[in-house]
């Protein structure tokens, strides 16, 4: 059984701690099998060489732990395999697509009995031990997918936002890493004037208006961020050439995706979109820095099983299991020669 | 010609400088008539004796030069009585209200060739007069009516938000006096945590979204100030306790507004709101208070020339007309009655 957990954007401008939404990739994906014992065992992670497999150290086991604990029914045990697609310490979600994968795989798993509540309190379990602070503006999103507003976070109150229809997101990621902890621990340790609150409570406030109205030109003057962009922009490698870029090409707004280093950016059509990455990309190199684009669609369905062709990983185990009963097999060659050229893209 | 315009309660919560709404009463009156000469003539102002008549230094005046300059067409002039029906420093917008109505009777008074966005602008050239700094908050919702969400300042975006039809406004107001200009420097000069600033981000906006969805329940969880409330809750006596009455008579949320004593809460019912101004009232007298209370729906109106029966100072410059052209009169005693039990309440 596999799981599609995607990235996301968090801040989106104003809304810092209380606005993400879903990317349609790129996303973690997360296998999972039941296990013998009780309890989490990560058997393997691709894609990310420095991420333990301690299930107690590694987000997707902490929060595949927690759904564990909040499935009613007596102990029982997993077995996962995480397939890190997209770039650690990104700004886009990474440590929150994981840990939103284990919980949503568990739950797939043993019936479905969560909640999407109860899945990104799990999930939320991760991101604490990632981050130092439960903060549900990657989780939230990523398991209701859309664009989503984190009202309070005890108790949690979350609210799905209407996406209009045009809407384009656009994201580079530039070569370089910025760690959320110390991003959040400049921002903990600033103090703020009230015109910089009243500045993003007008804009946060008409953003929402926006999205109901499907007001692009609104969404576009109220992506302003005066608490947190001030603050760091520093950490973000040519943000300012890379913003100016984006907003010369068109852009409705543009701002740092989470704790960054990736830029996120708006349009509304396709091709401005593409058009919108191109220079920003060009920006990022003009400073020397290579940069992966995600352009596309906000994804309104979130994290879910996904099917179709099984996976390298999948067809292996199928294999092992035949050879182990002596039943003919064919393909193996096949087989091993997509497990060396890497996992599947999902 | 006569002006009505509305009392106002700025803030709702969260929305510090952001958000405000009009009420369909009290608001103070403003007649004007043309002037002889270029410039603003008052000539008369009841309801407040401390409130002066000269034309530079009373916001009415300031607000109604203000229009006159931005009117197309020759140097005009106005003569203006002001009937102040809310007491000052109120946290009701009575400085908002008063230069209300000067820009809109003059606008009236000259063929209505101002936008809102002018008249706006106009008044808050009074409103900076008597607080210090042009904020919109009251001036907003006072010309347009509804509930208000002032996006920027500079440049002004105005957004007129859906009012839901269930809503009730309880505004009740101490006798005490709170200096807005004083009491904006207390928050200017404080400094805030993110935390403080999160928690109104993703209450503000939350209030917009029950806006929009008519949700009254969610708009009531939505009323929480952690920015300004805290520090201004001081200044308004007992209001700790008239909070927890409002509330604990079913009030869905309620805050300081503007900058008080005047505390505002809301309901989704007639009978509900009478409940809880009775329970407001109440927590004052027994903190040793007496108030007065306004309780009904938003006004979505905003301020206007209003008709129907002539005022006893229309009545009076009618008489004097009529006196001086030697034409027959009737009703000199009524109205001189009138007069002497003071200016009709419009």
């Amino acid at each position: 059984m596999r799981v599609f957990a995607p990235a996301t954007a968090s801040n989106l401008g104003p809304g810092f701690d209380v606005l993400g939404l879903a990317l349609e990739r790129p996303g973690d994906l997360v296998e999972a099998e039941v296990g013998d014992r009780p309890g989490v065992e990560i058997v393997e992670v691709t894609g990310a060489a420095s991420l333990t497999t301690n299930p107690r150290e590694n987000v997707v086991g902490i929060a595949a732990a927690a759904a564990l604990e909040r499935l009613p029914g007596p102990a029982r045990g997993v077995r996962l395999w995480l397939h890190k697609q997209m770039p650690l310490g990104s700004g886009l979600g990474s440590s929150a697509a994981s840990s939103v994968g284990g919980a949503v795989a568990v739950n797939a798993l043993f019936g479905g009995a969560l909640t999407s509540d109860d899945l990104v309190a799990c999930a939320l379990r991760g991101e604490a031990a990632a981050s130092g602070t439960a903060h549900a503006d990657n989780v939230a999103p990523s398991v209701l997918g859309g664009i989503v507003l984190i009202r309070a976070s005890d108790p949690l109150d979350l609210i799905r936002l209407p996406v209009p229809a045009a809407l384009r997101v656009v994201l580079v990621h530039p070569h370089a890493q910025v760690l959320t902890a110390a991003a959040r621990r400049l921002v903990a340790e600033h103090r703020f004037t009230i015109g910089q609150a009243v500045a993003n409570l007008g804009n946060v406030a008409a953003l929402v208006v926006a999205l109901h109205r499907g007001d692009l030109a609104l969404l576009g003057r109220s992506i302003q961020d005066a608490l947190v962009e001030p603050v760091r922009a520093p950490l973000v490698p040519a943000f300012a050439e890379v913003k100016r870029a984006a907003l010369d090409a068109g852009a409705l707004g543009c701002s740092i995706s989470g704790s960054g280093p990736s830029v996120l950016a708006f349009t509304g059509s396709d091709a401005g979109a593409d058009a919108v990455a191109d220079a920003m990309q060009a920006a990022f190199t003009a400073a020397g820095l290579e940069s992966d684009r995600y352009v596309g669609p906000v994804n309104t369905s979130g994290a879910g099983e996904v099917s179709g062709r099984p996976s390298p990983t999948d067809r292996l185990r199928a294999l092992d299991r035949a050879l182990e009963s002596n039943q003919p097999t064919s393909g193996t060659d096949e087989v091993r020669a997509d497990i060396e050229r890497g996992r599947d893209s999902g």
